[in-house]
């Protein structure tokens, strides 16, 4: 009985693995998108959030037929709680990539300019975060999930720089508008991406520890 | 026993409907620092940021510590889940009502100017989304909450329309930047407002009918 308990609770961690592959993969797909003009790369990422819905959904209802059956107590009932949560931060992580597929392929109508915001670099630090965040699920490493923490302020700093200096480009140049409002955007998905991700560190922490490290970094406007 | 765990149940969610209260009053209190350009208003906005902060965690304890010591079972269960859902959804709409604040405040440095989008009008219906789904959840009424969905669509369209003509303003009239692309976050913020009473709505349709209807609605981009 508990043998096979076990067996359901690595399964569990399986499928939200390959959850966060897939969202990770969409993260980097759709800034792929962005910097080659790909179009075809924006068809994937949709193709690949409708798979991660539906992954979404299995893992949630296999939690919550654990805890149902099985009345887990202490580190496997914060455990399988974590898997809820996080479930639904990759969920939305999905979403931000779809949107910046979609932004990315908005500016297709426009001129290619340069932009003063590095959003490949952005894009590379966001997924990052996520597989890092990742990681630390699986080893259960509460060092690796607070050096996400780390990484977060970084691309909310990237975030806030990109924002004043394509602000300037527009009112110097407004004809640039419509790439520097979309780069904006996507900077923003971007800097949403690591806050997931941060969700994700947070609840890792939590998991290990069983204290809530919640509201102890400062949030990002 | 028994007695002493639905009181236990009716507590979790007289919390809930707190921090709901103090969610709602947030977003109020920003779109009216937006409105009169009231600084102090600001300043409470933060406060109540920090009180939700501190609710948020006092509910996820209270659930947790149901969850482990009484083994509920079907709908009790869900409800406890649901609980847990709709706690970090409310605590990211505190954080939604700061980031407006702060946008607001920024623009008081800037001229008072006319500007294509009714943000009071949006505030209204996200906080009123906000309210109606947290009431469909108090009276467990799922036709309420799919009332919440059918606002949702209204506020995105506001938020798209509002995108394209302050892009417009902001080509047509460069020196307004500062505020059309504030007014753009602000809009932004509002609408991940809506997003998360959606979110809200979905749980108390999952928590009463035992259906995910989670992706059925389309997501907005």
């Amino acid at each position: 009985m508990r043998t096979r308990f076990r067996q359901s609770l690595d399964e569990l961690k399986e499928k939200l693995l390959i959850m966060a592959g897939f969202s990770e993969q969409a993260i980097q797909r759709s800034i792929e998108a962005y910097r080659t003009r790909d179009e075809s790369l924006v068809e994937l990422v949709r193709r690949t959030e409708s798979a991660v819905n539906r992954l979404e959904r299995e893992i949630d209802a296999a939690a919550l037929d654990l805890l149902a059956t099985e009345q887990p107590m202490a580190v496997d009932l914060r455990f399988i709680l974590s898997v809820i949560r996080i479930n639904a931060d990759l969920e939305r992580v999905g979403d931000l990539a779809v949107n910046i597929a979609l932004r990315a392929r908005e500016m297709n109508s426009f001129a290619d300019i340069n932009l003063p915001v590095d959003i490949p670099r952005m894009g590379t630090l966001a997924a990052a975060m996520v597989r890092k965040s990742l990681d630390a699920f699986i080893d259960g490493d509460a060092a690796l999930a607070e050096s996400v923490l780390l990484l977060d302020a970084e691309v909310d700093q990237i975030n806030r720089a990109a924002f004043r200096s394509l602000s300037e480009l527009i009112k110097r140049d407004p004809e640039t508008t419509p790439q520097a409002l979309n780069a904006i955007m996507i900077a923003r998905n971007l800097e949403r991406v690591g806050d997931h991700a941060t969700n994700i560190a947070e609840d890792v922490i939590f998991w290990v520890r069983g204290r809530d490290v919640r509201h102890n970094v400062s949030a990002a406007a």
